[in-house]
């Protein structure tokens, strides 16, 4: 096991994945779509049922002609057999310090010298995870959007020990089987996508704690504005749009006292305020519990359409070359 | 005419757009998707070569079936003319608050009694614009977001003078044409869509002003991760299913320290400071000029995908049952 085997040649990968929750069962689907054998790939997890627990919910992830490779997939409730043999090591377990600090210090002794070892977490930098590690190189940060068989973001967030080599691997990887590896420049609180996610919750708590609209209202605003153009399109390319030849600079030319009265006077609410019984109770009987079945098949829809209208290749739904309002 | 005719009989319906701007020139593609005839349709602009205009731009807007009719729209440089006899007048003419309080003034007394009286404004309330109005009941902003003939929310924001009754005509207007509006319980800074996006964008500049990404990471995050999932439900029903059988309260349960720990370090720049010349920059050399017609015409298979999706009936496009990763 060289390390150009990590990057060039997937009959000698094998994936370890440490931990069987929501998401390491997605990342184990999206796995088996482009590892060459579903041998290739071992689940780790202590918990006991865990043969019925895979063959239960991982087949659902998976489109059908692929189902049977569930099967398939080595399981273990042992670090040291998981990651014995592997070329990575994608952790996904519980979000504890001690946890994880122990883990790594664990797979650092038990895996191959080349393989990478990367960490799903949304909130405990590598700088804190490697502590136990005798060679803090390895780790990175690399933080899937949820579920990760579908959505294609991955966050990758070294350390400031993390070799720069263990980076391009990383990268190349998730490259190469055609998701969206964002690399961050250096740690920081939340990431990107969950900064940007919680900056808008806080002003929406806000709009609706102040009764100016509903959480189903607000929500369907959403939808029917910056949703279906930031699937195309992130904030500033969409707001370079919509400035117009001067772009985003006209754009706050023209709005920016709006803006920072917006700024100004924007949601301040804070986690455990008195706003939680009101906007919880609203958010409970508006939708109960989503039906997530919907929501990855409206996800997956809407990843096609934009592929399909960036590639200028019309798909057959747009054969009426008009959405008919 | 009546009341009635209004919102029940559309052979009826006559509708000037004051304005022949970006927005009022998509409000006029729009309303020809459901006008028996489309000189039921007047719009009403100063420009000394307004037939021209119209003839270049408005057929951009209509699907090629409804391209004819662009000619068929009655053309005025004289409000006068445009109000004397509709049941609908849909200001979208320039942001100044003297020449709205003006023009609302002119209308009161030009325009027949029940017609409804319409601002497009992002940013002068009813309240304001009203200033000038005997009877201030008939006005309330219909804000819609850009391009109305493609993105289908309407912001309705009546001032504290506006009637139940136009209140409630308006929004069995848009209900009936299968638009999407929105009535917000009151006049608040930006509305809503704009509060929204603005919150966002505010930690977006944050973090590419600290380096942790480009303008182009950014965006790629948003495409990859929330954009997609706000396509199809905004903010609340997704953390609501991000959160399991616990929904929203759960998520916060769990994700809390990390949430506020995001708000409280979170973006503090304001509009004119210096993050502006590196923000501009990055993002002129990342886009220039974008494609409207691309992102229009993936805002309109996006649209389609969430509704294929809801609708249970999968699309052509979505045959082979998975997205291919």
């Amino acid at each position: 096991m060289t390390d150009s085997t990590l990057t060039s040649s997937a009959p000698d990968m094998r994936i370890a994945l440490i931990g069987a929750g929501t998401i390491g069962l997605s990342l184990a689907a999206l796995h088996l779509t482009h590892l060459p054998d579903a041998s290739q790939l071992t689940i780790m997890d202590v918990r006991p049922d865990l043969e019925a627990y895979v063959a239960a919910v991982l087949p659902t992830h998976l489109p059908p002609g692929l189902r049977k490779l569930a099967a398939e997939v080595k399981l273990t409730s042992s670090v040291a057999e998981a990651v014995a043999d592997c070329t990575i090591v994608q952790e996904s377990g519980p979000e504890r310090l001690d946890f994880k600090t122990q883990l790594w210090a664990d797979v650092e002794r038990l895996a191959p010298r080349g393989a990478l070892l990367w960490t799903s977490t949304s909130g405990i930098p590598a700088s804190q995870q490697n502590a136990a590690m005798e060679d803090k190189t390895r780790l990175l940060v690399v933080h899937p959007f949820n579920p990760p068989h579908i959505l294609p973001l991955l966050e990758i967030v070294p350390s400031p020990q993390t070799s720069r080599a263990v980076v391009t691997k990383t990268m190349d990887f998730w490259r190469q089987i055609g998701r969206e590896p964002v690399l961050l420049s250096r740690e920081i609180t939340g990431f990107v996508a969950g900064r940007l996610a919680w900056a808008l919750l806080r002003e929406a708590i806000h709009l609706v704690n102040e009764d100016v609209v509903t959480v189903e209202q607000l929500d369907r605003v959403m939808q029917t504005s910056m949703g279906p153009r930031w699937a195309y399109a992130g904030p500033f390319k969409s707001f370079q749009a919509g400035g117009g030849p001067g772009g985003l600079r006209a754009l706050l030319g023209n709005v920016g006292g709006t803006v920072q009265a917006c700024w100004d006077d924007g949601g301040r609410v804070d986690v455990g305020g008195s706003w939680e019984a009101k906007v919880f109770a609203q958010t409970d009987e508006a939708y109960g519990r989503p039906d997530l079945e919907e929501r990855d098949e409206a996800n997956r829809m809407v990843l096609r359409a934009v592929r399909e209208a960036k590639s200028g290749r019309p798909g057959p739904a747009s054969a009426d070359g008009h959405d008919g309002t």
